[in-house]
């Protein structure tokens, strides 16, 4: 696809082309931001009308029964399962990623606690999303129990890092900066050797890259699903154990809903079976609802077609940057290798912050990371080949005629 | 009121009564579930078709400053904060009830840790609405630092169970089973006379009764938007500090949302300054911006209006059960004094599930909670005198009848 007429091409004979009329996208825009919240599913306003006007507004209470509001976790999450590469009954769609996390970290700590008592490190890596690292040390700091926090880094590999002192190793599927991905397998597998459990963020993998939890022998996992499986901004998030842990994993998040009988309004808290004792307290129903619509159609593309598709994008965006823009400070900082590749391609450029603003205001949305990274979200359910042409089309125009603005870029803002 | 006729005139000179006109009420139903579950604003599908239409539909991850969903924890906690005895920055809507809980409870015990360090006992209430006493339990069982929840019941009043070793006292302030409302200023002082931190549960006060947490010195408090607030099922819940602790507190659910930079990507949390550090993952936009259109009609009430309303209300509900329903094993659990009684009236019966459960089926929605309790809740911005003429000639009915189903009482199902 050495031309714009050779990208056109490639859409009319893309399997997935028909997925795109599925969603809503605003005239003029080629988003590349589906990584970090994606696009309206056109079946959305529907369901949202039905949950308020029918289910909440006509059922009321009743709904909670009628309207199996009270399910919803379970039967989301087991509708999400596939796409994790687990089973039913593993998964549950609750509150949010980093609340997840939270759960899911402490219940491994508390496996640890009673197979390997004396392991008191905890090992991530420097570049993990915040988040990770912040509840980590919110744990850390709330036991007092001399735990410790061991990042990898460029000092420190995951092989030197993940020693006999370790309990728990919390990883990033996929790096939300530099799309870095890491084998799950080969990871697990190693850490597995030397005792420790993993907790997996699947934040930038569900619905973006092929996950097999199961396969892989992970332990637990959580994620996102308002990023690749489009459930809208700030959709509750999802948590996944093993069936090895089931039933046996214990998290201090103890609220009603995971309660194995919570309408007995027992004094005393005891678990649900099952991943149910993920649960906490009252979910947001209607943000929750909206979920199935992207779930409904993430289900319909075939996972392999959508994976060769996203490195067939990646691989075009690189490919033109480097014939394009090759005069420009521009770094690749994500991987060329495809099995280390999630599905968004980033760049370092010393005025990053500026020109990702300028793309914006040209209608070519990506967004904007610390420290200098340009970063392109692959959404292959509604990207085409030429909308990739256009982009970096916009990309080297701004870049060969320095039409970012300097002092945004001094002065910069809070964007997410 | 002693005949339809003159609850009828009541409900003309109501000076609420234009209230009903703003929410839709599914015909036929008289509605005395507003205390679980409260009804439809009529503005509600109107916003959510904005919210998703335009802001995520067409305005993608812009809207996150452009629609200023990334302040609308602030910005609704703000507006909800008067209908608190609260001031602007003291609250943030979030996450849910049990979990502002275990924040609110976190943050109380590490400002004992620092002050009274040798305290250990949490004190609530047996009969406490069972979430808040399973975050509790969740929490001592993970901290593993000696801690013990001592429970308020007939044994052990709270004189009593408040001594010179209590860290905490979390209590609810309006009982989600009997309607008992504590005097949240009297019992603030009697804990911080004995060196004792309050977290106060106002799921069943906010928007209910008036309160004043300012006023009353209290410590900490959460609470619940989806009930007399009609924030929509589940809409996420609120938190609240003291002035006197902001800045000074600390939460270990520190995700980035509580960041004082959430975009710079350090890899130390450090807290934002003031109410925001409550505040952990991405929020349930959706569902978090439909709390508006509730709020926007309770703020237009007189708070003051509302609670007199109540209370006639429920005097009605308990007179007319009192004078009809006399031959019937009915033993009201609600205070009689209107100091003690929130917006609810509870009665027991053997057979109160079935009862229930009939009168659900004639179209009076009340609720069941163990064991036996028939409740009522009463929410004067769209029920009127006449409603509840007409719920107590509805159980009149059935008792006189014996209309209930004594196997369905035997057989119960889960039922929120």
């Amino acid at each position: 696809m050495q031309t714009r007429a050779a990208c056109l091409l490639a859409d009319q004979q893309d399997p997935l082309a028909s997925f795109k009329d599925l969603f809503f996208l605003p005239p003029g825009v080629i988003y590349l931001d589906g990584n970090s919240l994606g696009v309206l599913p056109k079946s959305a306003q529907a369901r949202s009308h039905d949950v308020i006007g029918q289910e909440w507004g006509q059922g009321l209470i009743r709904s909670w029964n009628d309207a199996n509001w009270f399910d919803l976790p379970g039967r989301l999450g087991d509708r999400l399962a596939p796409l994790l590469g687990a089973a039913k009954g593993e998964v549950v769609i609750t509150d949010t990623t980093s609340l997840n996390l939270f759960k899911a970290l402490a219940a491994a700590i508390r496996i640890q606690q009673k197979a390997l008592p004396q392991r008191r490190v905890i090992v991530s890596e420097r570049d993990n999303f915040p988040t990770d690292l912040y509840m980590i040390q919110g744990m850390i700091d709330f036991l007092q129990q001399g735990y410790e926090l061991r990042l990898i880094d460029e000092q420190t590999s995951l092989e030197q890092a993940v020693g006999e002192d370790v309990a728990v190793l919390l990883l990033s599927h996929v790096n939300y900066r530099t799309g870095y991905m890491h084998d799950m397998a080969a990871t697990t597998a190693l850490a597995h050797q030397q005792g420790v459990i993993t907790v997996w963020d699947l934040a930038h993998s569900a619905g973006a890259v092929p996950v097999d939890l199961n396969g892989s022998h992970a332990d637990f996992a959580v994620g996102c699903t308002y990023k690749y499986l489009n459930g809208g901004p700030g959709s509750p998030a999802f948590i996944w154990v093993s069936p090895r842990h089931q039933d046996q994993f214990w998290q201090p998040l103890s609220g009603w809903w995971g309660h194995q009988n919570p309408f007995a309004m027992a004094t005393e808290y005891q678990p649900a079976s099952g991943i149910r004792r993920f649960l906490c307290g009252t979910q947001a129903i209607v943000s929750m609802s909206l979920i199935e619509c992207g779930l409904d159609i993430a289900l319909q593309a075939d996972m392999l077609a959508v994976r060769e598709k996203s490195l067939a994008l990646s691989d075009l965006f690189i490919r033109l940057v480097e014939e394009r823009c090759a005069d420009h400070p521009l770094t690749l900082v994500t991987p060329r290798e495809h099995a280390s590749r999630g599905s968004h391609v980033s760049y370092r450029h010393p005025y990053g912050f500026a020109i990702m603003q300028a793309l914006i205001a040209k209608g070519v949305i990506g967004d904007y990371r610390e420290p200098e990274v340009l970063r392109f979200g692959l959404t292959p359910l509604y990207l085409g080949y030429t909308d990739i042409w256009d982009a970096v089309d916009t990309l080297k125009d701004i870049l060969d005629r320095k039409i970012w603005n300097t002092k945004t870029h001094h002065q910069r803002v809070v964007v997410t």
